[in-house]
């Protein structure tokens, strides 16, 4: 997608293939910095320190990362001891430990001469696998767009949580995809973007990557969905998930299940947006078995703002004497959610078709 | 309540009746500053830029303001001037419209040399009513928290939202007397505190009480309410309420209808704090009929907090290029809501009821 009318992605490989860049997200919106990583270490540092986020954004940055590894050492123990530091960078993300898996098995079969070539080759090859997904994604919700444009007029009203976008991938995002396929199909739409407390990836990231397309949105507290779907204000709503169970109940951002809640009292079409990949069918009552993250604390107790001297800031939001707690990710049950969109086409969560869904990719 | 170990009051006469004391409510948590107000411009200065807010407090101070100025000038057309630049200085606030009538009418009706001590006498009476209101809502809404402590042991989880604190009224508050008469009475309490964005009231206000008061508590995300109560860790809701209808539709801040799906979703008892004042036997349907203040965009785009120097400022936190919309409260609809913790006892949310409590008061 486009910054500054540029057509760019999260991440790319630099010209000469001896370094890859990265949108440093942790200056969002306020900064547009791009970095330039030149080696493993740097890479990890990158993922550790969530310059980079979004499961599959991190896992083609590990795949380039260990292309930057097989260029310097292509060893079997170098690119082993390398993607044991990918992994422990961010333990829980799936994408991460997929990605790294896989190069690892692509150059250890290789002859150690053609190791490097093949892990750019590789890496390309899952970063584009994720435009490809996000692309299709967007076609499937952009008829759920079309659908309900062509019954009224005035621009569809979208409301998303948190940051499915393009720069949670490699281009295109998850949720967001049907958003920017419709505005560039002339489909009229309007997006509600939920501000996404703790760490405003709403207010930050979508609304930045919104106004950077062009797209018609209005920022608005987490607090306030439900009082606009009360209102029939949304038509739509459509976020991203970080795990879907065998029966369809979706863990994502914390605060999901309160819009799908509203969504549900007033009759507001519920969708996320789901790449194959993140079925997990080992798993069923997404309530009882899905572990989550508690992240620390000082994300709810300070908030990065850009202060009025321009310097991009840490301010303290409670007394000193209160603690907070820090639940990442909560599960909507598969009864409030309308539809899975995925690369596939529009799945209902329900487990007879999500086994199917999985059989057939 | 307490601060820092003293007792205090929200807002207090100075003992010599020539100034009255309020807390600079926009400092806090940072910082505890108790401002000397001596004249009614200074009072109505402090309602406008919201030194002081919530609807009890604002009508006692501006009670206490109408003292002021019958010290200064008790003639009918200062005190006419007085009371109408009181009204204009919140002009939704309904509390306050009221008080300053009940002043008016008291004052206009003696001669003019009893005027002062009157109206000194009538402020106080305000204020004492609204103290002794919340205390009677503690004692009822004490008796709910005390049921569930007697079926288990642990501490009763109870999840609020905003400020219905006694920074909002005189002293105990509404939503937080319960809370307070539980934990002086040895019933063990904890509370969940949503931060309640975009003013942040849980954050700054409610959890800087409960500090002071010695209750146990977590601030958390207005994101997290639901998880937690999917998971068992919430036993009770109690918010506070800016206007009840006839049918029992609560209107209150804005995310309380969320809180409430929520618990009606995992069969968490929800309950609304409510001086019988705050009934508007006039509507019926609160989502079709009470208008929904439409706030600055800019508590949405931008925050208060301390900087690590000490500093109390505002930093942005939406890019430049979005805008934002700021609905400031939202309606609860009546099937939603477990009970009304009334001054005369806790009432159904249904129409019967509700007009024999008003019949009765």
């Amino acid at each position: 997608m486009r910054v500054d009318a540029q057509p760019t992605r999260s991440i790319r490989p630099a010209p000469g293939r001896d370094a890859v860049l990265v949108i440093d997200q942790r200056w969002l919106p306020h900064r547009f910095v791009i970095e330039r990583l030149t080696d493993a270490a740097a890479v990890q540092r990158a993922i550790r320190e969530m310059w980079v986020r979004g499961a599959p954004l991190i896992g083609a940055t590990a795949a380039y990362g260990m292309a930057l590894q097989a260029g310097a050492d292509a060893g079997d123990g170098a690119l082993e001891t390398s993607a044991a530091g990918f992994v422990a960078a961010r333990p829980t993300a799936v994408n991460l430990a997929w990605a790294v898996r896989r190069m690892l098995q692509r150059l250890l079969a290789l002859p150690l001469a053609e190791r490097a070539a093949a892990a750019w080759n590789e890496a390309d090859t899952i970063a584009e696998e994720d435009v490809m997904v996000n692309a299709a994604i967007g076609r499937h919700g952009l008829a759920l767009i079309s659908d309900i444009a062509a019954r009224r007029p005035g621009p569809v009203q979208v409301l998303t949580h948190c940051n499915a976008g393009w720069l949670a991938t490699v281009d295109w995002g998850t949720a967001t995809a049907p958003i920017y396929q419709a505005h560039a199909a002339g489909v009229p739409v309007h997006v509600w973007v939920d501000e996404t407390r703790p760490r405003n990836q709403g207010a930050s990231l979508t609304a930045w990557e919104l106004a950077n397309e062009g797209v018609p949105h209005t920022v608005i507290v987490d607090n306030a969905g439900g009082h606009l779907m009360q209102r029939g204000q949304v038509d739509l709503v459509i976020v991203g998930c970080d795990r879907v169970t065998a029966r369809g109940d979706v863990c994502n951002k914390i605060g999901t299940y309160l819009k799908a809640l509203a969504a549900h009292d007033n009759g507001v079409p519920f969708y996320v947006a789901m790449p194959i990949s993140t079925l997990d069918l080992s798993l069923s009552d997404g309530v009882a078995e899905i572990p989550i993250e508690e992240r620390p604390a000082r994300e709810v107790t300070h908030l990065t703002g850009r202060a009025a001297n321009g310097e991009v800031i840490d301010v303290q939001l409670v007394p000193d004497g209160s603690s907070a707690t820090n639940p990442s990710f909560d599960v909507t049950p598969a009864r409030l959610v309308s539809g899975l969109v995925t690369e596939q086409g529009v799945v209902a969560p329900e487990v007879g078709a999500l086994r199917r869904l999985m059989e057939q990719t």
